[in-house]
């Protein structure tokens, strides 16, 4: 009897020393700091993308890493990391955000923005801006010198001023491109004969990054054009927080591009969260399950770029493709098809 | 041996019976309709409210109470049942959206509400409106008519006046006691020289209301005038889906009342919903939790209200009091103060 007794304690005194030892490892094994952004997801397929334009996005891509990753190997906070990042992808004519954003049924640019620190769960957010040169730093100073989360329009502007955020004419945010495809949008909506029918050829694009710092603590932040031909001073889901924008230190930091109407729709950002706090999934499960199941199913189209608080990365999309890449120490990554 | 066997055999099949019973039991249990509704959260306590305040409150959310059980008890939708009642709630002066919204620091009245549909889990929502009549069916409108979630501002106006929404001068939101409130407030400010000083003097307000359906059907509304003194048009969570509203039929529908940026920041109403479906909580112990606990904790004052599935209500509130509802066949209850 009492020998069966001791090989009971024994067997569970191994088993309890192996899963702390796991336990450990995982700790130690916390990469000294990670970064993960995207610049928008949508229809990107090889057969589409001349290689010119590919080494653009990957060279902006690359740079906009460069901007983080210096900001994180020099010991810098994940808040600083995301905030630059993001404004450098805003001043960046390629992406939807800032400069290069799209523009609206009425032909103007209308900028959204949001920002989450995971160690306070500080948030600050902007909408409909028009005059703000980096929408990130705008909803950073929300989060950090207004008893507010979320402005919008006009208040939000003042709010910048107020604060001495540098502004810019709104033609700053012109590019040739973008203007292009508002006026092609507007020419199949006179075909059809209303504005409403051109939700069907949305344009996704947004700009994001999520980080991890060497102290342990997570960020997120997102910016957006939001979708061409928008109408009548409509949000998307990237100012949302729990809807584009997520962090906390408990669990993750998640960034999303894509149809913004689903993601506000299933709150995809703090779903992914939930999943893992209350669902007991891994990161890699949760993201998977919110946007190649869920969103998948429901028809909404999309990605997002997350990071959780051991380092572990994901960056899964239902679209053709996705601008994305990540940085970490001794490697830095871009890509921007599937199966990449 | 045998005879072992089919004892367990038994006890398995009693056991398997014994628990398909009480779900039929449950289903079987699940009220005709359900209705919860809030008029906001703060501090309401016996002490500082006279009788005939009191009164005049009860009757106001007892004749909203009947609006929305009228709709249900003849067998209309959750979805009408919570937008009547929001927009009866509105109209009623004695509370915090629509007509009696608070003032902004400007002296604007600026409102902001959403609606969700629980089976199809579309949803629509407006910030920062000035001259619709009832916000929460400019939200239902967004929702039904355009292949938008979120609009703000003169956008929203826009859309409003296109789909002939009823629209009122800005003086008709106007009321003598929420005037006095802000010229109160602004005074303190010029005390203490400081306008966001008064952002310890928050004063919350809401209307909102969750309902059950004869079909099973779920629906969630919410609508506000915001806080007393906001500036930079400032959106708290009430237009936020996931935050201030959400509803979806395979667990609940929510709507909460509180200071706002809280509420925003821990994505108070999807929170409910992700700890019953994805943590297996009750809705009790998941609203519970979410206010009592996660809320008190932070600092974040108010409550909610919510309806499961099975017709179950919550209403917690950590703040002194809530002006709450609820009307199920056979009985119909107002309350104010907390314990009752």
């Amino acid at each position: 009897m009492t020998r069966i007794f001791l090989w009971f304690a024994l067997i569970f005194l191994m088993s309890k020393c192996t899963s702390d030892n796991t336990n450990k490892q995982k700790l130690d094994g916390r990469p000294d700091y990670v970064l993960v952004i995207h610049g928008g997801a949508g229809t990107l397929s090889r057969q589409t993308m001349t290689a010119e334009r590919e080494m653009r996005y990957r060279a902006a891509l690359d740079s906009a890493l460069q901007v983080g990753e210096g900001i994180l190997r020099a010991g810098g906070t994940a808040l600083d990391a995301v905030t630059e990042t993001v404004a450098w992808l805003e001043d960046c004519p390629l992406f939807n955000a800032g400069r290069g954003a799209v523009f609206t049924h009425e032909g103007r640019n209308e900028l959204d923005a949001s920002i989450m620190e995971g160690r306070t769960q500080r948030a600050g957010a902007v909408g409909a801006v028009t005059i703000v040169k980096n929408p990130i730093r705008l909803a950073r100073a929300v989060m950090e010198k207004s008893p507010h989360v979320f402005l919008v329009g006009s208040g939000a502007e003042r709010f910048a001023i107020e604060n001495g955020l540098d502004t810019v004419s709104p033609s700053w945010f012109f590019t040739q491109e973008r203007w292009e495809a508002l006026q092609k949008m507007l020419q199949e909506d006179d075909k059809v004969g209303s504005a409403s029918a051109s939700s069907a050829a949305y344009q996704f694009g947004t700009v994001g990054a999520v980080a991890l710092d060497r102290q342990g603590n997570l960020a997120a932040a997102t910016s957006t054009g939001g979708m061409t031909n928008k109408r009548w001073n409509r949000i998307g889901d990237s100012p949302i927080i729990g809807a584009g924008t997520y962090a906390s230190n408990d669990a993750c930091a998640v960034s999303c591009t894509g149809h913004g109407e689903y993601f506000i729709r299933y709150a995809v950002a703090h779903d992914v969260w939930a999943r893992m706090v209350y669902g007991g999934a891994s990161l890699q499960e949760a993201a998977y399950e919110v946007i190649m199941k869920k969103l998948a199913e429901k028809g909404g189209r999309g990605g997002l770029i997350a990071v959780d608080k051991r380092g572990n990365i994901a960056m899964p999309f239902n679209s053709e493709g996705m601008y994305r890449g990540y940085a970490r120490p001794g490697e830095r990554k871009t890509a921007i098809f599937a199966g990449e």
